[in-house]
């Protein structure tokens, strides 16, 4: 590893380290409109509670990738600390929290980074009534969203700059909506190929996880994002692809001793991953019947899982999968290295580096 | 009806007219990126969906108070033209069809505005599966939330301006979810007093109904809110209250031939509005025997709505209704009245005639 890579890594970490305090300040103040919280009712034990499963999602954690990106994006242009970037990292999360709190809730999921879900919470609270906790979580989910682009209205950023990242915020927002609906589509289709698989990654996750943070950073930074959009968006496009491959490939193949979640979840919960449309389409139809009685089975047992597991490697699915995301992280990291030149080593370096760390990760 | 006033009732009257043509307008430009539409798939029938039944119900109308609100506000502090009010009312607008499409899933309602509500819309579209359709109706509300903030952060208005608008947005979009948990909470009580009722009102409907137009279209027009926001609210709660006390009374004694939806709804969502929490406070003990039966019934006939009507006209709770609405619309004409002097007489008089029209209204 060189001296810059090391560097930037280290640079990372302190951001994402600094960050949980940042964010649960953040919180703390959102409780208190004299702080600028927003105006909420005086009353009301609901209001409060659902600010409250935000704020504990929120700050449960998560790898805080976007975190990192946005502040080596702005360290792409200077090597001054940037104004704002704290506010854009709060909004990018809180963005994602209400992702996720709306997703567990069309999954039915249960359980979320080692914590109940928010739908889940409610409905240990309301066990007689589950139309309650699903409205409940309905709007515990609309609450993060508003509260995610408001930290970029109410800061000390110059109005034309905080502005422009307010109006890349929101158009994450709709574009993620949009992949969202786009990903429900795909689980309708029995064999979905390569490019729709495709198309749902980038707008599902890249466009908020990757390409937003990159967009922010800069702006917040001062830098004019026109000359470069369309060399962000490659290196977004490509990163992201390479992630959400390993992703999938962790799902079936990964350590379950080191994975925060247990594997077969993509199996058990129906959706056309990608290693799962591999299988689809590679599959007999003797190995077709094994695969539908597991797929959208949340009961598929650990015994079918295995037995689906040895038949996608005998198919080569798991080399396939890590060939492509291999593929996917050697052109990003290409695109990276034509940054030389032009921005700041000391960042070029993270950039480079992310996409082979997207690729190994045990988790 | 004096001349300020006719002049004021012709112009909102052709500002609401225009909106309608503007705000189909919006919804083409949204489906094309270089009519500075988002990002959205380039392919996929569900984002396209999810965009048309937000566009159906946006366009299938409504009263446009707000859209009048905002203009009036305006034209407070100025007769001139005021560039980006008509890309605020489209934004609250956009944030009232978010609350409708959330709301009516959290209700179950299949009817708004004399169509489907969007979730019934997707529930007839997947008669098998009801999941997939709740998912698709909690989507299409975020993607109405997005949008809606987006309008504001992408037009022609001076930055500090357009960042101000935004952040009002976003806080009565907080707001707003706030309410609607309290809302919640309030169906629990099992008779909530008048104080949680008018917070309620506040924060539901009042603060992104009246209040936040009032904020818009004073930002919008150049006006500082500081000065003036303290009478803001008093005249947003005032009107917001005597409007919802008329809501709430015409939904039980409302004439059915001119309503735009059936009579008794309140009372058979169970909903605790100021009619159905004043009933439950008078109601002796066999009165509340018949009450429960109804209460939150959607198969309540409409026998029994006409005796809980005869009921409550016996408690005398029509006049009671009548009459609380008629004070605070007389509180909110008085202090309309006091911006004589300050604002333009020919404004004013709009807000001083909007209140008694609210409590008169028959639909």
């Amino acid at each position: 590893m060189n001296d810059a890579l090391r560097a930037a890594l280290h640079r990372a970490a302190a951001h994402q380290h600094r960050f949980e305090s940042r964010f649960a300040a953040h919180f703390a103040a959102l409780a208190d409109p004299a702080a600028g919280g927003p105006e909420l009712p005086p009353t009301g034990r609901f209001p409060a509670r659902a600010l409250e499963l935000v704020r504990e999602l929120s700050l449960r954690g998560g790898k805080r990738l976007r975190v990192a990106l946005l502040h080596e994006a702005a360290a792409l242009v200077t090597g001054e600390a940037v104004p704002g970037l704290d506010d854009a990292a709060i909004s990018v999360e809180l963005l994602h929290t209400h992702g996720l709190i709306h997703d567990d809730l069309i999954d039915d999921a249960p359980l979320r980074r080692g914590g109940p879900s928010t739908y889940y919470a409610y409905r240990r609270e309301f066990p007689d009534r589950p139309d309650t906790a699903l409205a409940l979580a309905v709007l515990a989910g609309d609450l993060a969203a508003f509260l995610s682009v408001r930290v970029l209205l109410t800061g000390e950023l110059p109005p034309a700059r905080a502005l422009a990242m307010a109006a890349v915020h929101a158009d994450a927002g709709a574009t993620t909506v949009a992949g969202q609906l786009l990903d429900l589509e795909r689980d309708f289709d029995p064999a979905p190929d390569t490019r729709l698989l495709h198309t749902v990654t980038e707008y599902k996750s890249t466009r908020y996880s990757v390409l937003a943070p990159l967009r922010l950073g800069l702006l917040a930074a001062g830098a004019d994002l026109a000359p470069y959009d369309a060399d962000l968006r490659a290196y977004a496009t490509a990163v992201g692809t390479a992630n959400q491959l390993h992703d999938d490939w962790l799902d079936l193949f990964g350590d379950p001793a080191t994975l925060d979640k247990s594997p077969g979840s993509d199996i058990r919960a129906g959706r056309r991953s990608y290693a799962v449309s591999a299988l689809l389409s590679a599959a007999d139809e003797a190995e077709r019947t094994l695969l539908d009685t597991a797929l959208g089975n949340p009961d598929c047992t650990d015994d079918t899982l295995d037995r689906i597991r040895t038949l996608a490697r005998a198919h080569g699915i798991d080399r396939a999968l890590q060939r492509d995301a291999a593929q996917h992280a050697d052109r990003a990291a290409a695109l990276a290295a034509d940054w030389h030149g032009r921005w700041r080593p000391e960042a070029v370096a993270f950039f480079e580096h992310l996409p082979a760390w997207s690729v190994t990760r045990d988790r």
